[in-house]
């Protein structure tokens, strides 16, 4: 049985076909948040976007892919998401426990480059033969690359709506194009969660924006139409707001390693401002699994109690 | 979370992808039987098969569509079964409210041929944008034309199986092979539920097996290797005995509509037999729905008990 | 490393791609008469074939699909050859243990045909998923539909030995064209093998042919050219030599379930006249699993020894 | 017969289909370390990479294909590995005497480029066709070439798994974005074994990894976390912790030719480290036959004393 | 019937099939040097790469297509090869009489590019219809663009083998990597010739090397272990050597159009070096065709006695 709230999310994506849509909604309806319309799910892509030592060093049994999957399971997140290796190692043992996301591009830091572009490590086959429920594919808006990503994303977006699954854009600022303050900026994080869901995106996912306002015709928008946006709990509103009126799911990741009340508290205010939920990727697995798990219950609860 | 029976039941299939044993958790995880290994699924192809007429007369109701899935729902059935107009028709309204089945192959009583042979009425790519869990399809054992049938089902299940859902096969001996008696003959349905199975059924459909037996080469092992075939339950034990030793999940129809006793008391025996669950049609959808309802409660709980 | 007859048995395949003689190879190297250019395989398809009643009804146990494979493996077989459904049920647990081959084509006996035509079971991408070593397809030479079987058997056939598999042949003639006796006759059995050879097969198996001879042309040559045809030795060594002058790999299946003193004089002559082999199905599962392993430990035996 | 440890490392692979497991234990059960769970390869591209004169030219005889088949038979080798035109000359000759691996990209040193990459020269259909049981791939983190690489490894990946192949990936930090030293820097090393992973690789193969740490995030998290990599035993150990927890097949390459007692020297420091193996490229072939035997033998042996 | 030297060689392709082992028997028994295990070919390219009044200026009746291809059969060539206008010209009027080589691709000298690469200007197919024993295909190791033609000949020679055609590799050095005297230098013609064959090359063509080294690496290996580069023999017999021990049909191209006597004085060098051949272009249809005829008929006979 599905939530009203989940009926109305699904009633939001009204071109999609059944399979897509009926992945959406096993998204909405696992683990601890099921049938609330707000989701947390547990991404590890860290050990491929940063390396294995600055990722799991901190927390040496996160070396294992099976932590993972187990850490999802038992905080019983809403899903999991990693690149294929990693759900490869997983997906084969605990088939049907957990809601699978495939990321299907992936950037490391070793290379030197201008504008950034994460390579394709995954197919929409790869998906459907691990059983995910959606794709997942990061943007860098702001890179002289974005092109690139953009176009790529459109053949696998049309592909995985064809064959049933949901789409995930994970939509970082970066690049030439912008200043360090500008890639959380309140402006740039909601133009990036607009480009995501003008792609197609049926969840997208974005940093927490900051009070930093980079372009200067967004400067004069917001003097001649003025915005309250000094909370975090403001901002959210204001970036799911800019993203088809909130039509559309937003997720908040919860960035860098941090003190554990400074993660509820930014939760609480992602929470407060309607956030459909966050990612909470290093900021469980580098922590002891105990505390992780303890710290994922109180995120969700945040997400269940709005605020 | 999955029971430790259902992980039992997954690992009777080390060959197939996440995806597809992803799916078959699916189904063993839905409903009121979710978690037990049971599952009771409602099929609808009996307008196609038998004509609206004959099918939904007695309960005009039954005529929408819509009337199917909700007794699905509402009875907390494990999956629903239909042909492609069928399923098309509420998929994208009951979007991830029910595991579905699409059947891909059906056959109409008006035309008159000596050796039946369903007619191939879906796809693969249709399952994946429903949103299904597994193809169905039915094979006539005893047929001259069962070498059309399983060959068409060999290119089904070899996609299907790569794109990661699961394969249903109604198994209904029928031809110019077989006398009437025959056809749920018990050696015949153990003939036939085999035969599924060999074809790369994960899942076999078969019709509760009567004492008799048809084939002389049977009866000669009878002779010499005594069964106990006295009840239902017995057939029942050894219909599955004779699919993989119970490594395959098999599954009784209903049969033609009657009594609720009589529906109670079969399903009473199957259950004491091991049947891993029944698909309940006419019995469900031609009577009132409150009296479905009811019944299909019953079933589960019979299931549940196991007898 | 190979042994010296193994080399030379790859001698006579010529044309094969390095793929396809790798198979073969390890058809060849595998269990206990690896290197002696023998093979004892253990084929088991009369679930299909003959219902699995009459087939694993005398042993319970064999009802299993993991009876078979363990069987082959204890008792050292040289392959385990099984339709799809029975390969699937074994094949991702006992990955790399026995060289499997796929049954592509089975035919079952409920219906009645007057021309026997096996379906299509499986494909080649099936074959190469589950790590098979070679393809199986059986031919029904006599039947009016072997045309088709042929037909199918080519287009399985290109495409298996452009993927390096190697491809076994069943020859077993039946039909309209022949009489009872003719089916085993030793002029008949001779054809059989060497249409095998004919369409490709790179291992022939038929059935130990009989003193019988079926046509009229056979007798004349005969008369003309009398040939010793006396012991099944004497017919083992004209079939083979019938066989492309042996340049072929052909095995003789043991046929019907018999006693053991049986069976091993059978095996006898047939080493003894150069058999390369035999298939060991029935006459293995059916007994105790303790007399099957002494039994097929036997036969082994007398292959080694060559008589 | 597989041994249990053979056993456990198929297990780690629960998303493969029982084709590509098959070939893993086929590479893991070959040769004089079969069953071990170790592997000694012996990888000769270097004709390719670096020119035959500075490959070949210390040992003539080694410019003849034959010879380096010979070596890694007569050695008791688990596989060899050789580009495209170097296995057609061997491949069909030698059938069956050897895993082979074929190296489907390849570089030379040539071509001046700033951000290397490597060519495609072979493809998946040649691996069947050539009878291999995995397809080799290069990548070179750090290139700005590298997102080609990887998504040219994606897409022969996906096809390779299809058919039941396994797939090995060297992996060999290069270009702009490392110092010369941080190529084989212990934080680099984890991290470019940790992408080959992600990437979807059964086996990885990588350089042994010096004290230097490349990066500053690395350092950070070293004085943070303090990790003992004063040996190469200990790097070694750290380097396959980083990749999935031990999860992985990762061998590590012995790069340079060098004395005999420095290269038994680096292997027992390695197999004290609980490497998998290592390739023996340039050590085996550029010494006369009877030396390279020896040292082969003796690394061997280390790898199964585990020092 | 082939020759034992002929047959010799065909082993040396152990992994193609007879399609192609046909089309290098049809290359070394044709005209007047067959069976000898060498070949003069005539070339006839340079209308494309040079332009047609730098190459068919001197002698104007050359301008006809089928100017060249009756200098081949009249001279007794092995082959005739070019792009595909050139051979359209005149295969069907001549077809049967001279085995032909299409070349795949050309480059001009209109467009100034830094990193040379050919272009696509022929297929597969083509080569078929046009009833060629081969394609040909050339490649420049040095550019910047080596990899993407190494990919492109990947694709068409494993299309070409599949359909029994023989593949032949003219390497030609050139690009940024190396300086001019380099294009020549013996290591890398050694190099050169070495990776054609590592790409599968059947016959590999390349320039007769100079005494110049160019690579470092190379250097310090001729003074570690001393070769003989003194004659042109002694540098072709090198090359030779160097490209797969003799095992691969290399020939050497004539070059620039020069004077008989040195013409002939380079051959019997080639020739006493055990070159398989030379290819014979401007040399010969740039001279009034009965000097050509001479030319030819000298050059042949230098082969045939090898000096």
């Amino acid at each position: 049985m599905l939530s009203d709230r989940v009926k109305q999310i699904l009633s939001w994506y009204p071109s999609d076909n059944p399979g897509t849509l009926t992945n959406i909604a096993r998204l909405l309806n696992t683990g601890a948040l099921a049938g609330t319309g707000k989701l947390v799910s547990l991404p590890v892509d860290q050990g491929f976007e940063h390396g294995p030592i600055r990722s799991f060093g901190p927390n040496a049994a996160s070396n294992d892919p099976e932590y993972h999957i187990n850490l999802a399971i038992d905080s019983a997140c809403s899903a999991y998401a990693a690149p294929l290796g990693q759900l490869e190692a997983v997906a084969g043992k605990y088939a049907g426990q957990m809601p699978l996301i495939l990321k299907l591009n992936n950037s490391d830091t070793l290379a030197k480059v201008d504008q950034p572009c994460s390579a394709l490590t995954g197919t929409v086959e790869d998906a459907l033969r691990l059983g995910c429920v959606a794709i997942g594919y990061t943007i860098y808006p702001g890179s002289g690359q974005r092109n690139q990503m953009y176009q790529d994303l459109r053949d696998l977006t049309i592909e995985a709506k064809r064959k049933g699954l949901a789409v995930v854009v994970w939509s970082y600022p970066r690049g030439a194009g912008l200043s360090k303050a500008g890639e959380t900026g309140i402006d740039i994080c909601c133009y990036a969660s607009h480009i995501a869901a003008q792609l197609g995106a049926h969840l997208v996912k974005v940093k927490p924006p900051t009070a930093h306002v980079e372009q200067e015709e967004s400067k004069k928008i917001f003097e001649k139409y003025p915005v309250k946006l000094d909370t975090l709990a403001d901002r959210t509103k204001y970036v799911i707001e800019n993203t088809f009126a909130g039509k559309r799911v937003v997720i908040f990741s919860g960035g860098e390693a941090k003190g554990t009340d400074a993660v509820i508290e930014e939760v609480r205010q992602m929470a407060k401002g309607g956030s459909f939920g966050s990612i909470m990727g290093r900021n469980a697995f580098q922590r002891p699994r105990q505390e992780a798990l303890k710290l994922l219950s109180d995120v969700m609860a945040a997400f269940r109690s709005g605020a």
